[in-house]
């Protein structure tokens, strides 16, 4: 089967396999795994902050982050689309006892005029404002990346308003790549950055926060008591340190793939509107004739593809390291004879 | 000062005052004052519920009814207007850690249809969808009253999808009025009812929650929790024995009077759209030649009457029994004196 | 019947009602009652901190203390009789998302030498230790008085290991009765203490929390969410206003009818181990003969008497203002006339 | 070095990772992984539940576990010494809103009358009695086994209370090995359990927790929003799978070298009290002389021999598999040689 369901079905590479075999280990909750302690300098070194911490999964990384920057009964600002609020099981009310305002945006990337409205006022009645999250790129809004003069002008805002400012990086890598942006400016812009090691990058989990060294003191403490406190998990680290040296570049690869079968699918009168291709994820609406999102999911699955129904009217592919250009090219043709 | 600021200044009548004086009372801890015995069982009986409990405000019963009706990690569906998400502090994430799905609607009045669209599917990434919030009248909506066939088909949909559904009733008494609908409909249609006694039914202080009695029996155990367990409130739940004895039916006054004020409003040409005068809240935008909120705010206030600029360009002006006809003469007067 | 269940079932006197009839009132939630104003000013000066903050119920006072003190995971350092953390539905997880480090005292009061082998290390697998909680008089110790150079050395530790100090101050008033101590050493002792109104002092309902003007500004949030805002709660107020006024010295007497009823109890042989009386709670053991605590509370019924068993083999009984010399002289007499 | 600090020690055997590198994995938030799955089904099969649920820790493992048995506010009796208790950074209030109380017991193993006393009436001042936790073996009480009689009365009276009774069972099957106790035994006394994999078991990390279908469906989704929804972490339940294997009868060599070591000690005066030594932790007092658990600890580094002070009187060393019997005879020797 070519699995284009999501991303986080990679599997590691043999490379990968032999780094993970190797790995020296150690217990990381008395910091003593050697492969962890590289992963995280590496991961900081690489965003220019001062600290790391690994984390089992995106979604813990994002509650920690977003557990350390409010206090109960503050407010968090966030797209109407993002992870942290619609896909992270109501972990911010659970974890943070924080409230989110949803705001509208293009793709679920909002505006530094939008978040100004957000603002609550210092009353009682509201909820004290404390932290904006940004997603780049943004999974719902098609892998879509930031314009950068935006975020420098969301920065502004949450300076103003002494906000701080998270950033869900769970496809910073393939932002990076696609637009080229230094990934320092990442670390000096946002207070702090959760990035996944799983998807585009191909590790079997894991998932870096990044913070200052005081930031990441403080997660560490959270991080055990939501028992993310790990033991020889460097075997699962060794696979980031590998990504890292390995697997950033090749997701230009990704982005072409996404590219070719966005071609493809366009040349169809039965794919509708199609958000913008800018990095591995296709959303595009299924209406002409009489296909919909369930009987297109049907009909490639006959053909060895695997997509993904997210709405009633949409479709979802996601393209990644497994995904070869003989799958691509497999792909395009079978697009191309459905009728 | 004629002040329309909130029906939340009103101060007792003489003969309110009165019944506080000759309240009987005990400890209501131990469930042995008889005026708040007396009030939680006429209450119940008016709106056709087995059981109610008096709590010292509309936002402490909110709380409490939000919390029975959901687990951590629920999801709450209401307007994103309603009270309970925009003026309870973020309560509904640090009392019930439960998160907020709010949707839009007219004037803060939600559809079913949207409240269906909001609904989650079972999946562990998503919060579990368990209860509807309605407020009626609608605070933010200027005291509009929700349409009777709506609020039943929302009821449908509860039924099907297992939710519950709980009424902010705030100024319940003012929708009862205005549109004549039997207070048993609304004991019947909502799992629970919360109904506050200051405002238009101008006790000091004290709200009413309504539901089954297995409902108000953990109502009574989170109440003591939150600090909501009084002694002798008594003198207190004397007052609100008085106003649904005598305060009910004149909220029609406050009705007439708000619609008076409204015309001589409407003559003014810097007087921009104004949300339909339903019950006795009057909302309108001030937008011709050079006024703006804050200005008119400052002009009435010279001349005695206080309005309350909320938000950079509407005024809010709510009526109540400390509004007597010479006053909304006054205000007409002076309103139409102003240029 | 002459109720020695508890000093919360005492009823406002005539001077306290008349004073009830003439507050001055308004709109609290929006700082305009003067009546609340003229309490929190005149508690805040009597103990010599800088602001206070009325509450409907010490239940309140003391959640919300805690919460301003506390981060979610923090750890409560007090006495495992605490009212704290046995009277108020494990508040202090709910509404503190902390943990409670219950220890042993003498009849509640606990020691520094304890407090300090409590102090958790810094360590991610520990909670943080942020607040210690005494309570002065302890309910459960029979209302003890602290010896105040313990409260010192106390004070030392927490100073020491920078913790919060806070004192549920229920009965605070029966202390410094007792005791003589300046309150003003209360309020330069402790971060931030709650005081009721009710109980001794004779008030229908409430509260006030003390500290500093940043605690109570936070805490006048807290106190928001929670649904502790009030109204025309002046009413109320000035209750305590009448009782700061005339209602504390008085309390000697209630003092001295405890002593009285002690006397006339530890002369018979059914009545066991007696905690020192210090103010006005009696608890002692029933455990000679046939009697029990049951079959004492309920031969002290058919007398007229409330009492109240509070182990199975303890009863408690409580002096307060509406128990007269006579009812005393009754009571004495109906324990000397007991086989 | 020869690390006598923790069974979190262990590193993976070669067969071990061999399990790991040929693993099978897919996508676990999805329910596709073949090693998680097949993990979970021996598990489950092993100690005759219904479901199992694979965890990054005991840790989070134990958190979700009272999540699901408990309600916000609700309080769990366990030991004063229990791991759930001091040593997971107050996740049950952080992660479940409940308070603890915590009992006092033999070597952290508590009594069915200690709990029966513990339980709180059906009153609004107490929180409501709802779960116990034992934890088997005890950890702090120097690797003990419960009676299994005792456990018996415990299930009784959990049974008759309509208490959850859930065990952490982080060296459980050294519990097993040691009394011979049949593992299904535990599946139907406790209505829940989690054990480890890492410590004894020898796996880099992981955890599983056990219950009935529905809460084990409800475990899955509270699992997902602490972030401990992995993806391919087949690669890690394949060294879980080989342990059920390989690891479980060889654990009583550990204890064997345990009482071993112990023997060797008890014949130092500087040694003072002993726990029992039932499995493979010791932990005994050091007391003679001059020597303080700090002086014996940093002796026996010099020596290479890693052990922890645990207290300023106790020192804790633990066995496990890294643990040769050639080390055994060094460190008896070493022990044998110090003065």
């Amino acid at each position: 089967m070519i699995d284009f369901r999501s991303d986080t079905f990679t599997r590691p590479t043999p490379g990968m396999l032999q780094a993970m075999l190797q790995a020296e280990t150690g217990d990381d909750v008395f910091g003593e795994d050697p492969s962890i302690n590289k992963l995280e300098a590496m991961m900081a070194d690489y965003f220019g902050k001062e600290a790391a911490l690994y984390c089992p999964s995106g979604t813990m990384s994002n509650q920690i982050g977003i557990k350390v920057h409010t206090l109960p009964g503050d407010e968090v600002v966030c797209s109407n689309l993002a992870h942290v609020y619609i896909y992270e099981g109501g972990g911010i009310a659970t974890n943070s006892y924080a409230q989110v305002q949803a705001i509208e945006g293009d793709r679920g990337m909002i505006t530094a005029a939008r978040i100004v409205a957000a603002i609550n006022p210092d009353d009682v009645h509201k909820p004290r404002t404390s932290l904006v999250c940004l997603e780049n790129t943004s999974n719902r809004g098609g892998g879509c990346c930031y314009d950068w003069e935006e975020v420098l002008r969301i920065q502004e805002v949450c300076r103003q308003h002494k906000l701080a400012l998270h950033l869900d990086g769970a496809r910073l890598f393939n932002a990076i790549v696609a637009t080229g942006q230094d990934p320092k400016d990442y670390g000096q812009v946002f207070d702090s950055i959760s990035v996944c090691l799983n998807k585009g990058m191909g590790c079997p989990m894991g998932s870096v926060l990044l913070g200052s060294a005081a930031f990441i003191k403080e997660a560490r403490r959270i991080r055990k008591r939501l028992g993310g406190g790990l033991r020889q998990a460097g075997y699962m680290a060794a696979t980031g340190i590998y990504a890292m040296e390995n697997n950033i570049q090749r997701l230009e690869e990704d982005h072409q793939h996404a590219k070719q079968i966005a071609q493809a699918l366009l040349e169809k009168t039965f794919i509708g509107h199609m958000l913008p291709v800018e990095t591995n994820i296709l959303i595009f609406e299924v209406t002409g004739g009489e296909w919909t999102p369930k009987k297109l999911t049907d009909h490639f699955r006959k053909e060895g593809i695997l997509v993904m129904a997210i709405s009633p009217t949409q479709v979802r592919m996601v393209v990644h390291l497994d995904i070869t250009p003989d799958m691509v090219a497999k792909t395009c043709q079978v697009i191309a004879e459905t009728m």
